[in-house]
């Protein structure tokens, strides 16, 4: 997978997600990845400060309004963001300015978005600003922003104005009209009304500002209230801006301004309201969280997706559910797909009931718009839209409609052709309820949705009468390559067991619940001869099965389709239907997502018809081939994952997996802009749990059946299962173990323990690199000068024109000699034999000195050598620790002049140790600062003298430069151009292996 | 036609329109016909102050952009009107508070928008307030507001915040990005750009107060930059704000910033800003006024239609044309129809050449469009858009897709059918030609436009071999209600005429430039078989027309079509289509618009094949009952009302003409809303001057044949014709008269001179009404009691009061013996035959006065009777003048009190004369205040008292009540209650000939 070099900006750890510079190019993918939210609202990761272009979000649940083509969309929000701050004049923006340090964190684990900034104005005065946000999850009806601003070399006039900006857009459409806005004592207030669906929408916000003289003004231009502040600001002192946003809508509430307001008026303070927020993270993640070790990324990574699905889970509203690209983005107009009830709702509905119960409550409320949607299509019962919003009626749009003058109309038959939605629907009811047992609500909404779509299928499926069989014709399967297909296996299939279930719902409820069965026969007209017409389609549904191979037709004639051999297009980088066109992928067996293979995915979980180990590799082996898995669907990887997975194929299984953790962080389809991938984020979940955990659906429990990735060390989880809470710790084994586990494996185990709402846990640790000759490095040590940087030319540029003024040759060739020697000795050098004074010399130190300091402020960002910050990010992503290990005694400016502070956790230079290089000292006493031993340090050197010290040392040497120059270093590389760390290790484990005793 | 009682709130004098209530449900309408431009810019006319569902609109001319469905829009641009004001606290809206006064004013002759309004806040504050603001004619990028506030009755705090917004809306689409915003030290500014077509638009500001001290802040909230000042107002004292707004797009300069401050900073001041405006509207409207006498509504109605037409014309800019709705709303997206070449432009070649000129030229300019849209649907040559933006590419939209989850798509097939636009186009260069003599235009770009399209009709048309005939197929003609049909005559001739003039194009070309006929025949590939083919296809063209009766066949098979009979739909509110769908109308002989006849009203113009008197009777005979003339196409009426004017049918041609020229102000078809209907303000004029004018184009001038409407006593103009003013003065006659005049007719007569660049000018005049007995009134003098209000009631419970006090019995039957009467003598008539002194006489009328205007502070304009606004406005716009006479000493307080003191011309009062009704002196007393005779006078009255006064006075009586108390008076109605003062002078008429010695 392209990475496209985006590893380079982001730093995991493990709940903390890292972006180290500021990329406008990248500013829509970004703001989709640094979304946080609430379950109320969810808004992206814009910058306070604005930027052309830019496309700050805040989506509320079940906030819509008309739009033409696609009649309806999620509504972008009065935007709560934006802060001017003038600084003695001059605007703050990052395109203007000169950015001495940026970091910008997303703190998982509290659901913090924070952003550390120096930035020196265009007149030249330098600031720190932090800025923090979060939308409560204690109270999410609020909204906390603060910032701190410290001059730092001035004192000065600062101004910031604070708004709320009522001109928010879809795509340049304001869904909005300000109907009124005014101030109170304790703030200003916007009250907005949707143009078509009417729902209005109150926000407060309030400001305080702490550490200088400051009052607070109100300006009420129309639709743009903001509060505004002029302050003096002194060097070095900080001051402290509060802000709190508060917001209600209709939705929830008949008088919305006065709630806003009336929160307002009564919140505590920003200390107490954060800990509220951080508290009601942690009572969250107890219950989803999943703790993977031995692999930083990963680990971090479905973390960073399961935080996803929390932000956008409605956990108090039963009738939203969440949108396929959550609330984070305009892609799909948060149109609601069978993506939320067949990829999110497994990690609900094993982690955080309440919020599957919602989000299953919401098909039921939107019931009525299925029925309408069967109506109008001229079938009975209930038909779920293909993609649904507030009623449930159907919102495809028909058409994507060229922007060109003469360009083709091209029609969406989703809406028409797409209909497994129905079955899918009663698939994530079924399984609700096998988990959680809530009966209560199966008797009350379940069982009703479950027959009316029972009633829909027996219209819409036909009788073909001389094969005596039921049929589904003319319809889009799970695969939507193929946009017109008869007897697509994985819809009758789905259909024929959804009928199965609807008539032991049925038993079910006519023995616990009479009366409502009644109710729902009478309602629904459901007859005995419905329930009689049921039993036959599930007897003659028509499955091409065919049980000596266990191969699966995808649909009626896929097999005469033209064949396709997917390698002949690599590489590439976009999708098959981009390269065939939709009518060439219609004629071609190639797969946009799982289809069959998705049909046996779902009856895994039981383990029903036709799913078994033989048919999985039979299919596996002939779609997976054909499944545009790269650049189809992005729901297929995580489903492939599991498959892969259940088939032993751990390498398959976990390039998918991370294929699906990563297409957000990594921007891989290049589509983050438009949200973030939810059903991708659930199959995350599903791909860890079901995939690597092995997880199975026993009668009893859930059982795990691990088959962790080799670099797994750990993997621990929780589910929730019949009120009950299962705690999974699994891990890594290399033989077989038993301790009292009844479950054996050949290579890997886990255990699970039952509990009743308490956590117990099982370890079965031990150390993969036991039995290896490798080093164990902990640590890296790098030079600087020739290095990281090029400093070696400020110095060369210092010691010419030190040696100009004394009239002693000197040259870049002679130059080349001072590589890693100290001050002292390099003057010496230069000096040859010629005799000077202890004072002259001293001098001389002094003068060069100067020179080169003069010319170090020259240095930026510009000077740090290629692959030398992407080394140190990826390190510090690993876990190893860095030092800089330095003879200069301008390290420490060099460093920050590079902006590489930051990064490394150590610096010796030329203050550190008495005797320089090639004494061993420096770096030893640089391994000692990292805490770490000699034999876990790799010192990256490109002077001889400095290979030598490392040597001294112990230490494993890498040397940058010709091999006559750093050759006894135990790996030579010209540069750090394009070093990867894991390349390094292997090269060091390779020199250890070969030259083990070189010390 | 219903007028909707929109009457009742608009009053026409000579040049002024006036509105005189504040009505939020017709506000967007409202904005539409207050539009003010420049012919760079429109604005419409929204308040200032702002309205939730207010549709603010500036357009400037070329400036689209991107947009779904329809391609390109016309852009609105950020809107520079929004003006907060704060009086004591409380935010001016005309929704809150109380309406003391209220008046808005258009002066179409300097082209200034003005509104005067009286307004109290909800905490009680008076203040009188002045709106004005105009788009500088004399320099397209100056825009000037002026507001004057006057507090009345407090001493303040004033608040005024100025704003730019910069989050304007299509519809709710914001085509901008806002890139930059800042201050100068002149004031604001505003940089956006189109999100598409990337279009740099700077708006600059500055506001200078005059009249206290008050300074000037700037808040610059994200696009929304702000002009602010808190200052204080004293009572009666006037503070005058100037704000000063300059605008540039990248369309005229590449630095249009720079040139928007640039402007800002070297601006002249208000009043001489303003005179040079009104100068250039002056110039303007004397090439292009057209004076009506004898019709008010009609006169006001023509310059009204004539001012649109001239706010929209682009001077200064041949690359952009007349959008359908001109530049004052958002119908039709901004597009350019046939609308602008048949309707608009003749006003222009004939009035304003040089506009003629550029928007002739915008059709060369998008000559490649046309060459794009011909090779994409696979043919030669230049094929124009049926609907036109930027590049000259069809922008018609496919589809109008529906609101609803289930509606249909409707396929909008212009863009591929209506293709006569291409010879529409042709058409209007042979005439601006023939007009102007501007064979430079003709040989630069008229010629290449007329061959380029001559070629694709060449290769679109058919050769049917069988019948030897070419024939057009498959298409829409200019009746929209059949929407594929075969050789349509309309379409078949135009296009045979537009080879014709090729041809005559082609010969003259070569004679007078050959060089350029060269190199048109290399770049077009105008070899001599195009022209011979062009020669055979003008030879068989297929013409369905009839000799022996003149009719001719719409197209092919119309007249198989089903009959329709229209008067059996009346009456109806809505379009034919909306009753019948399209599908039933394509199926009916019922026309949307003209067809037959457009073509015949075309080829009048020079009396071409098919057009003379005989065909134009026999098809308007056939025709005119069959087309949906009052909701089908707006393009109609017009056209009618020509060819009835033709046709000697003057009453059908002015009911037609006044449903042309009153559709915007009277919104009858209730889209006013979306702009000003621009091709129905075209017609008008045609209607005017080739109509009533019937004006005629000879080979050396054109000739008038005047058929003016009855009550029009005098219509004036001027041509413009080949570098000659040409002006018409036409008067009605009633006899035939001849004054040196070839020219006879039995009724009317018309005279016209020519000159160069000079007026002069022929009256024929003669009364009207010399032959009549009608009286001839010239104003109305009401009583005010039991007239225009209810105070009889307070004088009744005045006396009541006094009654009781005293101990006297009274009651209101009682009461009525006092209606008319003095306050003196209905004290007398109360006291009966007690005993008072003078002295107790005198106190307890001046008792009974303060019950009764204690009593009166609780009128409002909703103790006027039913009637007496909509007749005094009525009156008004005829030209009648109104008095109070009154026997009440607080008539004006009353008069104030309930609002209309702006709406009559004199009080009579208590005070105005020594003897009470039945004296004749008050009446006398009002009639000399007008200044007219007793016999022009008519008085209403409720009093027998003062019908005998009346009677004394010799003036005409309107009694008002039981014929017991008024049956002396001329007529009696029993009251004013649906009274129009046509039917009034109906029945004074009436009674003239009946009783004309009452007196």
């Amino acid at each position: 997978m392209d990475t496209k070099s985006l590893a380079r900006s982001f730093i995991y750890t493990d709940w903390i997600l890292t972006e180290t510079q500021f990329e406008p190019d990248k500013l829509h993918s970004r703001e989709t990845v640094f979304t946080i939210g609430n379950g109320y609202l969810g808004t992206r990761g814009s910058f306070e400060e604005g930027y052309v272009r830019a496309l700050p979000a805040t989506f509320i649940h079940g906030v819509y309004n008309d739009v033409p083509v696609v009649y309806t969309e999620l509504v972008n929000c009065p935007d709560w963001l934006p802060l001017v701050v003038i600084v003695n004049g001059d605007r703050f923006r990052l395109d203007r300015g000169e950015i001495l340090r940026y970091e910008r964190q997303l703190d998982l684990r509290y659901g913090i978005l924070s952003r550390s900034i120096r930035w020196r104005s265009p007149s030249g005065h330098t600031i720190d600003m932090q800025f923090e946000r979060f939308a409560s999850l204690a109270d999410e009806h609020i909204l906390g922003q603060r910032w701190q601003l410290t001059p730092l070399d001035f004192d000065g006039l600062i101004e910031i104005e604070a708004s709320i900006n009522g001109y928010p857009e879809n795509q340049g459409f304001n869904h909005w009209e300000n109907i009124d806005q005014g101030k109170t004592e304790h703030g200003i207030w916007l009250h907005s009304r949707t143009r078509n669906s009417l729902i209005d929408l109150a926000i407060g916000a309030k400001m305080t500002i702490w550490g200088t003289e400051a009052s607070v003004q109100v300006n009420n231009a129309p639709g743009y209230p903001t509060l505004s502040s002029t302050f003096l600001a002194t060097a070095q002192q900080t001051v402290i801006v509060e802000k709190f946003v508060t917001v209600y809508t209709s939705r929830e509430i008949d008088t919305p301004v006065t709630a806003a307001l009336e929160k307002l008026a009564h919140l505590q303070d920003y200390t107490v309201l954060l800990n509220g927020h951080k508290q009601a993270w942690e009572r969250v993640w107890q219950q989803s969280d999943i703790l993977i070790e031995g692999d930083t990324t990963a680990a971090f990574a479905v973390r960073y997706n399961l935080f996803q699905l929390l932000i956008a889970a409605p956990w108090h509203d039963d009738k939203v559910s969440i949108p396929a690209k959550t609330l984070s983005g305009f892609g799909y107009r948060g149109h609601i797909f069978w993506d939320t009830e067949i990829f999110l709702l497994p990690f609900f509905i094993f982690t955080q009931p309440k919020v599957a119960r919602n989000l299953l409550s919401y098909r039921y409320h939107t019931l009525n718009g299925a029925r309408r949607k069967a109506a109008h299509s001229g079938y009975q019962g209930a038909m779920y839209a293909w993609e649904s919003a507030v009623t449930g009626d159907e919102v495809t749009p028909r058409w994507s409609l060229p922007n060109d003058f003469y360009g083709e109309d091209v029609r969406i038959w989703c809406r028409d052709r797409e209909i497994h939605i129905s079955a899918d629907i009663a698939y994530a009811i079924w399984y609700y309820w096998q988990a959680t047992g809530d009966d209560e609500w199966m008797q009350d909404c379940g069982a009703e949705i479950i027959f009316d779509t029972a009633i829909f299928w027996s219209s819409r499926i036909e009788y073909n009468s001389p094969s005596d069989r039921y049929e589904i014709r003319g319809i889009i399967g799970a695969d939507e390559y193929h946009e017109f297909v008869h007897n697509n296996t994985f819809t009758n299939r789905i259909v024929q067991w959804h009928l199965e279930k609807a008539l032991i719902v049925y038993d079910w409820l006519r023995q616990t619940l009479p009366e409502r069965v009644q109710e729902l026969e009478q309602k629904l007209q459901l007859t005995p001869q419905v329930r009689s017409r049921w039993q036959d389609i599930i007897a003659k549904m028509w499955i091409p099965y065919d049980p000596s191979t266990g191969l699966i037709e995808q649909f009626e004639e896929f097999f005469q389709l033209e064949d396709i051999n997917l390698n002949n297009y690599e590489p590439r980088q976009k999708s098959m239907q981009a390269i065939l066109s939709i009518e060439g992928a219609n004629k071609r067996q190639v797969l946009k997502q799982p289809d069959v293979l998705m049909l046996l995915y779902l009856m895994r979980a039981s383990a029903e018809f036709p799913y078994n180990q033989k048919t999985l590799q039979a299919n596996w082996d002939y779609y997976a081939p054909r499944t545009d898995i790269t650049y189809g669907s992005s729901l297929g990887p995580a489903i492939h994952a599991i498959l892969a997975a259940d088939l032993g194929n751990l390498n398959e299984a976990y390039q998918r997996f991370m294929q699906a953790a990563m297409v957000d962080l990594e921007d891989s389809r290049d589509n983050t802009k438009d949200g973030i991938h939810g059903a991708s984020a659930g199959g995350v979940w599903l791909a860890v749990v079901f995939g690597f955990g092995g997880i199975q659906l026993t009668e009893h429990s859930p059982v795990a059946n691990p088959h962790l990735p080799a670099n797994w060390t750990r993997l621990k989880f929780k589910l929730h299962w019949r009120n009950q809470w299962h705690e999974f710790d699994l891990h890594q084994t290399l033989a077989t173990e038993d301790k009292g586990n009844k479950e054996k494996e050949d290579t890997r185990m886990g255990e699970q323990k039952d509990n009743k709402d308490k956590e117990t846990s099982t370890i079965n640790a031990q150390s993969p690199s036991e039995t290896s000759h490798n080093p164990d490095i902990r640590g890296v040590i790098f030079d600087l000068d020739g290095v990281l940087t090029d400093t070696a030319e400020y110095h060369y540029l210092g010691w010419q024109k030190l040696a100009d003024e004394e009239g002693i040759p000197f040259n870049r060739v002679a130059n080349e000699a001072l590589r890693g020697v100290s001050r002292r000795a390099s003057l010496m050098l230069i000096l040859g034999n010629r005799k000077y004074s202890e004072a002259q010399i001293q001098e001389m130190m002094a003068r060069k000195n100067r020179y080169y300091i003069e010319l170090l402020k020259n240095i930026t960002q510009n000077d740090l050598l290629p692959g030398a910050i992407a080394l140190l990010d990826e390190l510090r992503q690993a876990g190893i620790k860095t030092a800089i290990g330095s003879a200069s005694k301008n390290a420490r400016q060099v460093v920050d002049r590079l902006g590489i502070a930051d990064k490394v956790d150590a610096i010796s230079d030329g203050y550190s140790v008495d005797k320089p290089k090639p004494a061993p000292d420096l770096f030893l006493y640089a391994a000692n600062q990292l805490g770490i031993k000699p034999a876990q340090s790799v010192v990256v050197e490109d002077a001889a003298a400095g290979i030598e010290a490392a040597l001294a040392a112990k230490m494993w040497a890498v040397g940058l430069g010709p091999v006559e120059r750093v050759g006894a270093a135990h790996v030579v590389l010209p540069s750090l151009a394009g070093i990867k760390w894991a390349d390094l290790q292997a090269k060091l484990n390779d020199a250890a292996n070969k030259k083990i005793d070189i010390w």
